[in-house]
């Protein structure tokens, strides 16, 4: 038992968790060691998180705390468990970290036109309607006609990674021998792909795919044993 | 005096100074509070950095040792000179730093299509056909041809800075209050670009412009200094 939850993005069925941010703050949670108790939250339950100021997810309740927005999560988790590992590695590298979150936030629009469709078919019945006329509203087009075209994007999207690929090559993690909070920012949007597509963004043998794969499997398999494709 | 020299990359006039590689390592090199002089090296000089190994700059003799790569002699700097100040801000720090030195490097890629002209202006007499022709066969196209429609892109490279401009406007500086060498990797092409060319890349107001101007500042103005466009 653990006076802590966090809202988490839910589709039809409740065990399936495909919000790139709430990853992003399930593995920072278990990085500093803490328990807690997820909420499967639909995009329509605005008034559930309503106690948080605003209406997106990640949502943690600490005690009597609400907090929002998975950066000031990570940074309010940091300063309020100082014992706990740390989730950055020093007050320079919390520092370096800040970018590394606005980036994984741009791959989570640069993944978008390849798996919106597909997000569509895993969300609850009464999300659909807001989550089409929302999104398309936002690509100003169908999520249909907005992937049609997604097989000749991928090489793109895939040498975009470049830079990161490069880092990867030199060293297992972005944080260095383990991973850290950099890491887990990055690693939400390739998880949140995977637990909503079965589209393969990444390469066999790509190192950014064989980092994915390590944190996949990091705290128990965590992230691995989410329901979510084989790619 | 001092036993320390970096084989800086030079146009036709000497004190054009150009390199996004070797600009990184002067502000590194100022960080940590060293003293350097620096020998204006062009393009064809291959045989004055023999013996490096290797055919590109920076190249920084430091009393008997030869060291090439940015990122090699970043790391040398800091292992060698640890009670100088920190170029990395601590262990994890510089971990995280390897990404930022890769992302700079496509930066430099991001900005080519808008000053490769111009570079063509300031390289030495004897730098022109090789420049033009390692260049054009990069490219695939004349020079002239690439830049061309130069306008036309500057919207989409101003807006692939969006994470960049998220963090530079929580924080002074990559690295936080202060300025670390995950700062200097990424300035090194925004120095290399106003060394070269008077094309805007940059916009007034733009929180990235803001940070690059603090750093033109840094260590007496060593960059403001240094013969440049003002944009």
């Amino acid at each position: 038992m653990t006076n802590r939850r966090l809202y988490d993005l839910a589709g039809a069925e409740p065990e399936r968790r495909f919000s790139p941010y709430c990853w992003r703050t399930r593995l920072a949670l278990a990085h500093k060691g803490l328990a807690v108790e997820t909420v499967p939250w639909r995009f329509t339950e605005k008034a559930e998180i309503a106690a948080s100021g605003q209406g997106l997810v990640p949502v943690l309740v600490d005690g009597d705390k609400w907090i929002s927005d998975s950066w000031t999560i990570a940074n309010y988790l940091e300063d309020t468990y100082p014992d706990a590992p740390s989730l950055f590695g020093g007050p320079a590298a919390r520092s370096l970290t800040r970018y590394y979150s606005a980036f994984a936030d741009s791959l989570v629009a640069a993944m978008f036109p390849f798996i919106a469709l597909d997000i569509l078919h895993h969300v609850a019945d009464k999300d659909r309607d807001y989550f089409r006329e929302s999104r398309e509203k936002r690509v100003g087009k169908t999520l249909e006609a907005f992937v049609a075209d997604r097989d000749s994007k991928l090489a793109a999207f895939r040498g975009s990674l470049a830079p990161l690929r490069t880092a990867l090559k030199s060293q297992p993690f972005l944080g260095g021998a383990e991973p850290l909070y950099a890491d887990y920012a990055l690693f939400g949007p390739f998880q949140w792909a995977r637990c909503i597509s079965p589209f393969a963004l990444l390469e066999e043998g790509d190192p950014v795919k064989l980092w994915r794969d390590k944190l996949l499997e990091r705290f128990g398999g965590l992230a691995r044993n989410a329901p979510a494709y084989d790619v």
